[in-house]
């Protein structure tokens, strides 16, 4: 899986796209895309879970019930959520003009916007520039889109596959963005994920569930939830073929290339997490529970104590200890828990280590990459989650963001 | 209620107290400190929920259910927690060597320990210094102790009243230590409240579970909840009159003026929250239940995104309006949601309000005290919690800290 840099001109057949700078809240940057598709497809999209969606998530929800789409209209800058009925009727207007360009249902067209809350859409300025997003539009502008989509990202999130199955080329990319608000149950992200692959749409519902579950669903930066997530899994199908099903061949094959594409861009997004200098992997073993297993690494993933001890790089493994105590776990006992950080046991059954070499255990820290492992011993099931650390430019990046 | 200077040489008839500098972590602070009570008295003693208590915190449950404690030994510097049998077993040998110097059961010691996790106790050093502890013990020595088991806190905590109740005087005072780690539901504080006044056992369960929901379990830094947390409330009878019982006609001057001195105490940790520049008051009105109440009010609280703008004087609402709808409460409307801060309307049903004079909304913010209320709009339940604003030093001394 190639990423950032190279043979980003890679394309999906039946997609088009291109992206401008429509200056929604900064100039000389590119703030929307148009993706477009030509021929038959089919999507699944998954929207955040917070329960004030913002206007764009509300109007292509409603949207994705009626119809398979044809157009994602992609903006940053600002996040049109918490602008009430206009805001709904803002996002109504886009689609309508998308619609009236494109002759087709306003159904067909989705749209997905990130950036500050609160503020209302400059709609005119969006729908000046959608003529030119339609005649410019090319099979190679993903990484413009990537770009189009950042907000305080410090760099834009690409990863592209190409492969052969059954003796045919396929391609496959994703594009997203994010980089704070990052929470388990999806995250201050858009992200797209594309192939040329056909897969019937059975066989992309699951293949999205897996894939969610092991990659954004997965990633934590400080523990927030927010107004416009989603996540956009996209099959085309240049050569109107049979399409792959649950179970066909192809099937598992298609699941772990579309798996490890959601994975490398959600790692992307954690090792971008808001002044994140570290991105370690909390791995919890020998749960009671595939529940406990979850809260378990989330609180580990989520404490500040620990994502600062990361920053300083300070093996204080009481920590993790008490993070997870404080986790909310009831079928875990102190005496039966073991901490590893990297391969180094520092917690062995709820006690320091004897003789440890801290210096050893700080080598371990100071790389850009490691995990901490909690063994429970009180049952089977595992989980894991990525975090990064806490760091001073947290503090200043979110404490300037808007200002 | 007098605080912080004025006062603090008041004392509790029926208890006497001594600190020193046992050198436990730290060169030339005070870090031990013995509690005594002379004559008859009942106490209350609230313990962390964290699912790992530290070695005193289970011992010191222990000899509770046994008789009424008479001595309460308390350390900064080391949690004793993450220990294992061996910590459990020094937590017992310090008991013991109290109730051999004071020639009572060891089950009328109870231990409190703040300070690094998982690292052994200097059992000797602290027996060491117990005949002292015992010689130099008068009823002065409240401030001290609040001396003596700071670890983090930049200030020493401790509230003092004088009062007269049925014409007769008396004296409260109560301190605490506390600065990050503070989550409702306990936090890493240490806090003992004493009173001469006489109140019965049941007086005392009702009067703690009220004071602690209003103060202690109220207050959040972090979100962290730690291995160590007591809450302690004594109540001596120097003149072995009738107690006072739930229902007299003392008792609930008695329940507002400890819970006074509990709230206060709690406002002092937040106030020395690790960092912070700022106590802000989360109160959520009409929410559709008491529980859905809360967990928005903690929701906000412990938003990192919220309290780098509360750091940062931002009147960026939109990300209060975000940690609301990412609360978990499932009964809440956008477009019922009014927000204010201080008495400044900024979101009115869902959105910005207009034409907003947002240098007001600053001047408020500028302050070191103000409050953000939010409106749901659905129910009848309200809830408040106390917060402090993230800011670089937050990380500082977390990174800092131990190493």
């Amino acid at each position: 899986m190639k990423n950032n840099g190279k043979n980003t001109n890679i394309t999906v057949r039946g997609i088009q796209l291109h992206s401008l700078a429509a200056e929604i809240r900064y100039k000389n940057r590119l703030d929307l895309c148009l993706i477009k598709i030509e021929g038959q497809s089919n999507s699944v999209v998954r929207f955040t879970k917070n329960r004030f969606p913002a206007a764009p998530v509300i109007i292509s929800k409603r949207h994705l019930k009626e119809i398979e789409p044809k157009y994602f209209l992609v903006n940053a800058g600002n996040a049109n959520a918490a602008t009430g009925q206009r805001g709904v009727a803002d996002a109504i207007s886009i689609c309508e003009a998308i619609s009236t360009l494109a002759r087709c249902a306003k159904e067909q067209v989705l749209m997905f916007s990130t950036g500050v809350i609160g503020e209302l859409l400059p709609v005119r300025k969006i729908i000046s520039c959608l003529p030119k997003l339609f005649e410019e539009s090319t099979r190679s502008g993903w990484m413009e889109a990537a770009r189009a989509m950042m907000t305080t990202d410090t760099f834009p999130k690409i990863v592209t596959k190409e492969f052969e199955l059954n003796g045919n080329r396929y391609s496959l990319v994703g594009i997203c963005k994010g980089s704070g608000m990052i929470q388990p149950q999806m995250a201050t992200m858009l992200a797209f994920v594309a192939t040329d692959l056909p897969l019937s749409r059975k066989a992309l519902e699951l293949i999205s569930g897996v894939a969610l579950s092991d990659s954004f669903n997965k990633i934590t930066v400080d523990g927030e939830t927010s107004t416009n997530d989603s996540f956009t899994l996209i099959s085309t199908n240049p050569e109107k073929t049979g399409l792959i099903d649950i179970g066909d061949p192809s099937f598992e094959s298609a699941q772990n290339l579309i798996s490890n594409c959601c994975k490398e861009l959600a790692l992307n997004i954690v090792k971008d997490g808001e002044g994140a200098t570290k991105l370690v992997n909390i791995k919890v073993k020998g749960a009671w529970s595939d529940e406990e297993a979850k809260i378990i690494a989330r609180s580990v993933a989520n404490s500040m104590l620990v994502k600062t001890a990361i920053f300083a790089e300070d093996p204080n493994w009481g920590r993790i200890f008490s993070a997870v105590g404080a986790s909310g776990a009831e079928n875990i006992k102190q005496d039966k828990i073991n901490i590893y950080i990297g391969e180094i046991k520092i917690c062995h059954y709820g006690k320091a280590v004897e003789k440890l070499n801290e210096l050893e255990v700080k080598t371990v820290m100071s790389s850009r990459n490691f995990d901490i492992c909690i063994e429970l011993n009180t049952g089977t099931f595992s989980a894991d989650t990525w975090t990064c650390d806490l760091s001073y430019d947290y503090v200043k990046i979110n404490a300037e963001y808007r200002s």
